[in-house]
Parts: structure tokens; sequence; C-alpha cells
């Protein structure tokens, strides 16, 4: 019985995302006697809810290749998050009706922690509501905090970009700190979690030692303890960098960047650790700084991508197909490590009961004993993650990234939802 | 007559300046019979004042080699500017104890406007104090502001750069912008010209249009027209990247930049122009922001280099060693562009007293009459510019940038130099 699939995109974007639709649209099309259409809802769940669809069938064969060295969120990514069955059941209600009207049968949602919750909602209207749906949740979050997966489609990329850019950040401060800047400061994405943080200390490696300090959202902030190896690295090495996570806290449990800036009117919304971190290095040893804040230049960095990253991005999206072509139903395609060294991993099947709103931090065995670096375990286990180059194709000078047609679907219901 | 070379970096260093130090010892290695040795100032003209000289003949030639590819200056640069020979002539008559001590006939002077001033009194002091010495400065400046020359070497890859992510980052707000964030800023270089504020321009294509607003420090900053042009963007696109330069000004003449930010003590020397401009779309739009503040990771970003740039910083520093075999002293070599469509460009001999102490701004006719954007004049010159990708080797995961041994030259003076 062939049935349509809805397919969509949730919560943050990542460089490897649409690798994962690229996974999901081409082992669905390969099996064209048991998958009608892919539907893409614009905008996450919020497609569905509105009957807002694409027809992924109107793009070419390779624009759909595409997505796999575009970043960014082909149709449209939502931060919206479906409340329970018994809290809202017009809104489940809403979304039998698109279903039903588009024939759909499969549900692939691509997202993090939150986005398990609603795919874990929507997995449960079959039993509850008696429309049958087998939902799939597809992981991805820069963030890398999602439980029983090895490791989330997006982290490995932004930890190569954070890897690389300290890496190109540090020998430059090392070339001006003979008479200018010591210091230079980056602040990375991670408030819950330090795992991008952690990527920066890849930069040094036992080849190349570059004097690197991390400041962990998972380590309060001890203002005397960070100057003096501040001071220690910079009177050894000559300079230092410093990974900060936008998570800081201080021993009150407020975040460093709220805590420091003001604009002119006296607002403190600004944000930005890194200028707070620079500027206290100033203030109380002296040193010239620079400071940097990646924000989303770190997650959409596709052309530095993690080839590892892509071909995992890729891999969940194929298995959430096929996963789905073998009957199941609240499940998750995770990335399982089987080995360090050699790196190898396979994909397994994870219930999304354990998965959905379950947050994975960082171990303590991962962060060294001073609290500003990585230990041998930590990088063991991230260094695989960023291997691996896969360089979009290029034209003119700048990346060729594709821009879907983005067809809507002709809506086939009377009534509007509002969201 | 077998002279040795003094070659050394100078000011902010770029993702190639390397590869122009690659042009210079490569090529002088070629010719042993007329270059004896090639000693690298460390930290720029502060090695050839302090006696602190690097042996670069003990390097390998793969070592050398790597150069080409790897980001920062690795001799060290310095930010220091000579005065002129009757303000300070004890520091020119040290520079010719040093020069006569090592035998150096050939001075290299890889640098920007300031260094291209140093390099010219270098060049006088032949005719002025008597000792025979050739000095050629090699020209290299993110800021793209030395005249003559059609571009300098390291702005293409900074340019490369800030068009990739600004096109990068704009993918990843369109896809939040339906529920979340619809204001990007990116905040980059040029605190006197707008060269690499106006690349964020190039990532907006025929083939793939993308709402980008561009503020350059050549046009005062009018809050009223900038907030309706960010209104009408968002209304049109549902999203808008805006790409700040560091420069930008008010219309009495202050840096947004000093204006804005005050951390908790009422500190104002935070700088960062980004947040103030994302608050204030905030403040008088609702529109929920992003920001970026790119710093060193634009002029270090050697993993994406702009492959005419690598090709022109290494062909300036080897026609700086060919003008000198020519016997040529006080000049620098240029880049000429002899067309842009096919874009071929070659090497020409600039006067060097034609090129200190000026900069060259952006014309006029390169910023579109709204003061916004670029016009078509302006995409032809700077297209070509990051055309092409030359990527370094990698190995796990990340770049194999060289760290030279460094090898310091016996000191054989006695008396030491303060600086």
């Amino acid at each position: 019985m062939k049935k349509n699939a809805f397919y969509a995109q949730s919560g943050g974007v990542t460089a490897v995302i649409n690798a994962s639709a690229c996974g999901v649209i081409e082992t669905a099309r390969a099996h064209r006697d048991r998958i009608g259409k892919v539907y893409a809802g614009r905008n996450g769940i919020i497609g569905a809810l509105t009957e807002d669809l694409i027809d992924t069938s109107k793009e070419t064969r390779s624009a759909i290749a595409a997505l796999r060295h575009t970043p960014s969120g082909a149709f449209g990514s939502c931060r919206y998050k479906l409340k329970s069955i018994e809290e809202s059941r017009a809104q489940y209600e809403r979304l039998i009706d698109v279903f039903r009207a588009h024939d759909i049968g499969y549900f692939f949602y691509n997202g993090g922690g939150d986005s398990a919750d609603t795919c874990l909602k929507v997995s449960q209207i079959s039993r509850t509501m008696g429309y049958p749906i087998q939902a799939i949740h597809v992981p991805k979050t820069v963030d890398n905090d999602l439980p029983v997966t090895d490791n989330c489609p997006g982290f490995g990329s932004v930890a190569k970009y954070i890897a690389v850019s300290t890496m190109e950040a540090s020998f430059d401060v090392a070339s001006m700190a003979k008479t200018s800047t010591k210091v230079f400061v980056i602040e990375v994405m991670g408030r819950h979690a330090g795992w991008i943080a952690a990527a920066g200390a890849l930069a040094s490696t036992r080849e190349n030692p570059l004097p690197i300090l991390i400041l962990f959202p998972e380590v309060v902030f001890d203002e005397d303890r960070f100057l003096a190896e501040v001071r220690k690295k910079v009177e050894k090495f000559g300079y230092v960098s410093i990974v900060v996570s936008e998570g800081l806290r201080n021993a009150d449990g407020a975040f460093l960047a709220e805590a420091g800036t003001r604009d002119a009117f006296g607002h403190s919304q600004l944000g930005g650790v890194a200028p707070v971190i620079a500027n206290l290095v100033k203030d109380s040893l002296g040193y010239k700084y620079h400071w940097a804040v990646a924000d989303y230049l770190q997650r959409a960095a596709r052309h530095v991508a993690s080839r590892t990253d892509v071909d995992q991005a890729y891999a969940v999206g194929k298995a959430a197909v096929d996963m789905a072509l073998a009957g199941k139903n609240a499940v998750m395609p995770a990335i399982t490590r089987t080995s360090n060294s050699p790196y190898r991993w396979k994909i397994t099947e994870a219930k999304l009961a354990r998965v959905a709103n379950v947050e994975k931090k960082m171990p303590k065995k991962f962060i060294s004993r001073d609290g500003f670096g990585i230990t041998p375990s930590c990088r063991a286990y991230l260094e695989p993650l960023i291997r691996g180059e896969d360089y979009p194709p290029y034209r003119g000078g700048l990346p060729r990234y594709v821009t879907l047609k983005n067809t809507p679907v002709a809506k086939k219901l009377d009534a509007a939802f509002e969201i």
C-alpha cells in the first residue's frame, strides 16, 4: 500500500541538515513502489499544521543531490513545540486532517531534543487517535546533546570549523604578540553543554602544540584561577587563545554574557561573553586583545564541513526511510561507534522515548582536571568527528549552494489553521 | 658580488603573507650564485634593529614550500614604524651595523602602507649614509588600500571569506526567519576603507539573489534611512543580512562601535559595532537578531583562501627578488590588471615614493546610490579577486600548517639595541 511521506526540518539549522534531507528524499525515490511523494513541510511542523506543503518531486535529481553540499534548511525550519495530545487535541486532529488529505503515512522529523519530542507525540497518533502513521526522527543538532547516539549530525562540522578557526587565529596572534595582540578570545555556541568549546582544543596537536584555554559552561567561572592561567600561558608562549562558551556562568549561576555588557541606554540584552572576557584580561593583566563571535558562521560553514559529518547526516536520512519501510514507528537512527582506531561507526535503532527531552552533557572525564582543557579520552572521541573534507563545488569564487524551487502542493482543506 | 638578503613581515598578518615569503625565499634559493642566505627578521624590522635574525637556509625545501599554504607571519610581525633619518639617525646607524655584520645587500619588507614607508626610508640609506643596499617592498594588506597596485595580496582571501560566510549565514537566517531570527549582522574589518565590507555583497548573485545590506565606513550612518531599508528587505524577503564595517561612523564622525557598548563598570572600550546595530534594529523594529564579529578569523582563514590571491602573493614575492637582481632599489612589485573578462593580470614596477603613506579609498562609483550596496563596476573589480580555491593539505581533520624551526643567526655585534 503506497503512501506519501512528510519530511520537515526543525530547530536551529546546521551545515549538514540538508544532507539528511538528501538522504531521505533520494532513498524514498529509490522505493517508488512503496513511497509515493515526499512532501516537505514549509518551516517544520508549521507546514503540516497550516497545510503548507512543498512537493519535492518537482525538484530535479541534481537539485536534490546538491542538498548534500548546501548548508541551512532548504524547506525552512521553525522553533515550535507541539503540546501533548491531552493539552491540545485540536492540533493533532488538524495534523490528521492534513495527513489524510494528502495520503501521508510516513512522518520524518529532522531536529534535536525538542523536535524528538514532537516526533514522539506524532508517533502516538496511530495508537491514541487511530490514524495510521509511522513517525521516525532524524537526528540533528550542533549542540551534540542527544542521548543514545554517539554523536549528532551537525556537530562534527561545527567542531571542525571551531578547531580550524582556533588554529588559524592562534597562528595569527602568535605573529602579532611581540608588539601587539597577546590574547585572542573566540566565543562559541553551546549554552548548556561544552561540546563545541571542547572542539577548540583540537587545534593544539602533539605535532604543533598551541596555548589554548577553554571556558566550559560546565565549569563555574573562577576569575582568579582564569587570570592566573592566562598569565602563565602568555609568559610561556607569548600569547594565548581563549575559546569561551556562550553559556559560561559565574558562581551565582548568572551568564557572564548577560552580566557584562550594556549599551548606551543601559540595556543589558546585547549578549556576547567574548568582549567581557577580553576586557577582564585587559583590565587585570594589561594584555592587548582581539575577540571574535562566530555565531551563525560556525553552524553554517559548509565550506569547511567534516566529511565524517556529511556522511553520517546522509546516512541517518537514508536509514530513517529504511526503518519506515521496515514498518518501524517511534524510532530514530542513531550513530554507534564500533571502534575508535581505526574509527568505525554504524547506524543502529534508538527508541524515541529514550531520546526525547533527554540532554547529554559532557562527561566529567572529558574535561581536564584544571577545568581549562580536554582529556585524551575527549580528544579520542572528538577527533574522528572532524575528520575528512567534503568541499562544495564552486563557481566564480563562491560555493554553488542550491536554492530549491519549493513548489507548493495544492491545498485540499477548506479550513485554515491558526498557529 | 654575492650578498645576503634580509626579509621581514610587518603589520597585521594575512592568510597569504607567508606565500609571499615562500616566493622570496624560493626565488632567492634559485639564484644562489648572486644571493647568499635569506635572513628573516624576527618580528619585522625589530629583528634587524636587535640583530634577531633567523637563518632560513636551515629550513627544508618542503617547509619553505608549506609556507605557501600557511596563514599568519611565520617569522613574527610587528607594529613599529621607523622615524626619518633626520629624527632618528641612531636607528639607521644600527641597521647599517647589522647589515654590514651579516653582509646584507638586499632588504625585502613585506607589509602595508606604514611598512612601505619604513622600506622607503631604508632604501635611502645608500644615498644618504653610504651603505649600499637595495630595498624592495613586498605588498600585503587585507585593507586593500595601497595605491598604484590594482589590489593587495591578503585582500582577496579575506574578501572570499566574507563573501562565503555572508552567503552561508544568509542561508541560515532564511531558514530561521519564519519563527525566529530575521536579522543577521556581521562585523568586518576595514576601519578607513570599505573594501572588505563590499565583499559581503558578492554573496548575492544574479543566479541566487540575497537581501544583503552593507554599512560602509565611507557612508555616514543615517539611522532612519537604515531602519527603513531593513524593514523593506525583511518585508520583501522575510530576512536581511547586514555587513557592517568596524569603521562605521555617525554624522558627528564618532565610531558607532565606541558610541555604543559599555561594560558593567562603564568602560566603553569593548568595541564591537555589530551588537550596536543588532540592538538598534531590535529596539526600533522588534526583529529577532543574531550577530557575529569575524575579527582575526577573517584574515587568518587560509582554509578558504582565494587562489588568485595566493598566486599573486607568491608572484609579488618572486618579483621582488627578480627586481633586486635587476639592480632596483626603492620599488615595489605591483599587480596590474590587464583585462577584466577574462581576468588577466601581470606584475609591474611601482616607485616606492608613490606608494608610501598614500591610502587608496573605495571610489565613489563603487558604492550604490542608496549607499547600502555595490555597483556593477565594483562587482567586476572584486569578483576575480576571490576566484579559485587553493586548499591546504589536511591531516586528522586539520590543516597541516607549518611551524618553522626559526633557527637564530649567531649575533656578531657586541652592543644590544633598545627598541
